[in-house]
């Protein structure tokens, strides 16, 4: 198993032991400027309960049934564990760490099935359809949308999670052709770590890159912090194995095709409705040589937009490219600033700042290179900087860009350390066209104060732009806000419905890159119109004509 | 209608008046040429028929129906006329050619319509679905594997054609997204003059570019020669809307979603069995300032393949690769030659060549960049001479390149010359992964000579590369071979069938570009696999219950 158990959070977070890594005294500034900004007072929520305070209904599966599993998967490939039923009754999602903490699971699977083979996936599917039990695909369990929660239909006997992350291995090498087959419930460092050995890369990094899995990332249609250079999941993926109750869907290896649609795309974003996605051939490249980030300062999102919008269009060679706005630069600011110095540099440093018109709406852009060659890294940071100077961009160096690429997987601890506190963070991301990217922007960013402050008494709204395309880009938002501990869940609902509202209404997709699971589905039909996506579950029930797969869910 | 029957040739490619542009004495020199290289007989085949001698059952529309149709679309937008049913009964394959030169039309529509909206589509297809009518929808009938003949199921009261070529609009530009809206059924050149008008362009340029429309490209999933630089249709395509027998499907203009599986991606190669493309919003680019062509000599396809492959994954902005093998080669070298001259310098240079290791094995490879600036221009065909000359390429200069872009788009009429001496034209075409391009062209081209060996007695057979990917690329062959006259359509397909099963059996994809109609229809379920099928179909059928549109094709 190449995610260990013992050594992860069930509650929260990553892994035990890990934290954001603040100073003591840092946390304790962090703690107070949080609550000066929010002008609010916070009431922190009752310490979360321990693994040995949840008390699960007993499993439903018969002791047939799991004799059944334990023969398709063996002992060590089964279990109905308090631990591992809990483990895989949730994602990540803000709600889901609400309940967590509070003990409340009011939907655990009655068994958890690691298949260590094919054959034995398809063998967990087959016990299941004669049991009619629903089975969840599940990889590292890091969905924010209520993804992996295991829901069943009327009349399902029970449900199973169908742990991945067994099918681990690294199945052949093609060096010619720049691809590598992979089992997919291989974790990202794992995935890296066995291209590395071989002098080569993916460059697939989203925020979950530690916890997450590449079967994870292709029914989700996942995107990396590095999708500039290297693309999105959808761009990486040359053919895919799945098995489905009904059999084996696999595609062919070959870099394009032209006969009839394109099959991968019906497993791309299928989120566990179709079956279990076992194995996956992507395109990779030569490990780069030269990683080099750097910071700049615009004066104002527009012009950080236009930046980032030009050096996409002008291709130039980047990695990385994230554009802060003024709450987030503030908030970043802030995070850097050292309470243990006697003399705050930075101090001095804004004014001047202020005085050459980079004032209150400054945004931070960072960005990256990861290129072969010193030379091809100078050309493109030659060229980023300047497209930036054109929009009176001001280069900042090294450091941000280093800073950020230090702390890039620890941020999601933080939710934790915030969440102790009374502080609730919960994040809301879409794509727009670039003619609509400011409006998007600004709508949202409204409409998440306006949620805020009504359904919580204060908020603190930013954005980033983390994937530009063409024609457009992503918009990612981060909302904090004072826990109400007597009324947590149905305070977030109220603030996710509002600012999901937002961003339908202003235009955005329903999502650029976490997903539908549950907490997207009621606005899924808007985007998609009826007829589409009654065409999908058609292709869907003829996969899986029972509903086993994720039911209750996308599709 | 942007396509005018009266200046297109019914029975052959194009247009009225073009030709392949050969001088007589060239075209004599070129007929002893060939005819001395396949070293066998030709047998010219009778002279085409006229129209006029052409015999249609009469249409089984009642006139009622007529009426009705007459009433969705005018009278301009409908014709039971024979030119236009024996226009709409076949596309451009060398059996399509065959059939019509004799004026054999077993399917042809009973009537064609010309909706000149969207709503006129939906009534066609209310009107046809009331009827049990099968449609056909087609645009600029340039199919080469049988896409647009009019096959009915059984039960099935008549078939329409449903000629999108009336939805030619551009509806808007979103110059700050470069962006552009076209109503699908506007052809290429078309659609390339509305967008330079605003200084832009697509940049989708297929061997049919003159006679194909928009929404033929996204029903074959097409690409075009320019695919190095501007991609193929679907990196192109940002949404679109179809009118199907159940209503309208449409996908929301965003850079990128994860609201599940991409409905793009089942119109994309849906090849007119969902409905009716009648919108798309394209990707656009600034017209190019500086757009030049070169020509590169490589001693051997391998080596020819490999600068391809490296200036692919190196990034080297070229719009154009296109890599000859040696057969191909040795053709454009014949043609080039001018029987008109004294003395011909070519022959000797080919000596020269010869001593520096340029023998008969040597491929031509052309390449061009389409740019803004001459700086970014030089700076790729500088990158692209360092990877050339780093596998002994030798630089060849403007003139190949010139004289590839000024011919590109008539090799297409050299077919019909070459059909008049008794010659016949195949091409056929299929994608690999690198480790496999020279595996594929070895297998392909020996089945190629194998089989027209044993069918005609003789074959030329010929290939290039003009795709390519990080992964992998594209391999397009071309077959010359004696034409049986009392024979051709067998002849034609128990070679055509021998060549398929050669590129599948080598693990080549079934189509690279050309789609899969009914000349590939029996392979599909390998390359696809029955299960993945029958999810498309399924799909389909929730789209089109009836199987009104397009059936005995693709689903």
């Amino acid at each position: 198993m190449s995610m260990r158990r013992d050594t992860l959070r069930w509650n929260g977070w990553g892994r035990l032991g890990e934290s954001a890594g603040l100073s003591r005294e840092r946390e304790h500034w962090l703690a107070g400027e949080l609550s000066r900004r929010l002008r609010h007072p916070l009431s922190p929520p009752p310490p979360p309960v321990g693994i040995d305070q949840i008390r699960l209904p007993p499993t439903k599966l018969s002791t047939e049934i799991q004799a059944a599993l334990r023969g398709a998967c063996g002992d060590a490939g089964f279990s109905v564990s308090v631990l591992e039923r809990v483990s895989h009754s949730f994602g990540r999602s803000l709600p889901d760490l609400l309940r967590l903490r509070r003990g409340d699971v009011p939907f655990a699977p009655d068994a958890v099935v690691f298949p260590a083979s094919e054959g034995a996936v398809a063998s967990v599917l087959r016990i299941a359809a004669e049991a009619n039990l629903a089975v969840i695909p599940f990889g590292g369990g890091s969905s924010v949308v209520g993804g992996v929660e295991p829901r069943t239909l009327r009349g399902q006997a029970g449900a199973l999670s169908l742990d991945t992350t067994r099918l681990d291995a690294l199945v052949r090498i093609d060096r010619e052709s720049m691809t590598a087959t992979f089992q997919a419930g291989i974790d990202g460092p794992a995935l890296e770590a066995a291209l590395r050995s071989h002098g080569l890369m993916l460059g697939h990094c989203p925020q979950s890159f530690e916890y997450s899995t590449l079967g994870g990332w292709i029914a989700t249609r996942s995107s990396g912090q590095s999708s500039s250079g290297y693309g999105a999941i959808e761009d990486m993926l040359v053919a895919v194995r799945v098995v489905s109750p009904e059999g084996v869907v696999r595609t062919l290896p070959a870099p394009r095709s032209a006969t009839g649609p394109d099959l991968n795309h019906l497993v791309l974003g299928s989120e566990g409705s179709i079956g279990v996605i076992v194995e996956a051939t992507l395109r990779v490249h030569e490990a780069p040589a030269v990683i080099e980030d750097r910071g700049m300062l615009l004066r104002s999102f527009a012009d950080g937009a236009a930046v980032v919008r030009d050096a996409t269009r002008a291709g130039v060679r980047l990695a990385v490219m994230r554009l802060s706005d003024a709450s987030e630069t503030a908030l970043f600011e802030a995070l850097r600033h050292d309470p243990a110095r006697r003399f705050d540099v930075s101090a001095a440093a804004l004014s001047l700042l202020r005085r050459m018109g980079y004032g209150d709406g400054r945004c931070a852009l960072i960005y990256g290179v990861e290129t072969a060659s010193r030379r091809e890294a100078r050309q493109a940071l030659r060229e980023m900087l300047r497209i930036g100077r054109s929009r009176g961009g001001m280069p900042l160096g090294a450091s941000p860009g280093r800073a950020w690429r230090r702390d890039r997987y620890r941020t999601p601890y933080l939710r934790d350390w915030l969440l102790d506190r009374g502080v609730a963070v919960d994040t809301f991301e879409t794509a727009a066209p670039w003619s609509r990217i400011e409006g998007v922007r600004d709508s949202v960013v409204r409409g998440m104060q306006r949620a805020a402050e009504i359904h919580a008494g204060a908020g603190l709204a930013m954005s980033h732009v983390s994937h530009s395309y063409a024609d457009g880009a992503s918009l990612y938002f981060t909302l904090l806000y004072p826990l109400d501990p007597s009324n947590d869940l149905l305070q977030w609902e109220s603030i996710k419905r509002e600012v999901t509202e937002a961003i339908v209404a202003a235009g955005g997709t329903l999502s650029h890159h976490h997903g539908v699971g549950l907490d997207h589905l009621p606005w899924l039909t808007r985007e998609k119109g009826a007829l589409g996506l009654a065409a999908l579950r058609s292709a869907r029930a003829t996969l899986d004509p029972r509903g086993l797969m994720n039911p209750g869910k996308l599709l």
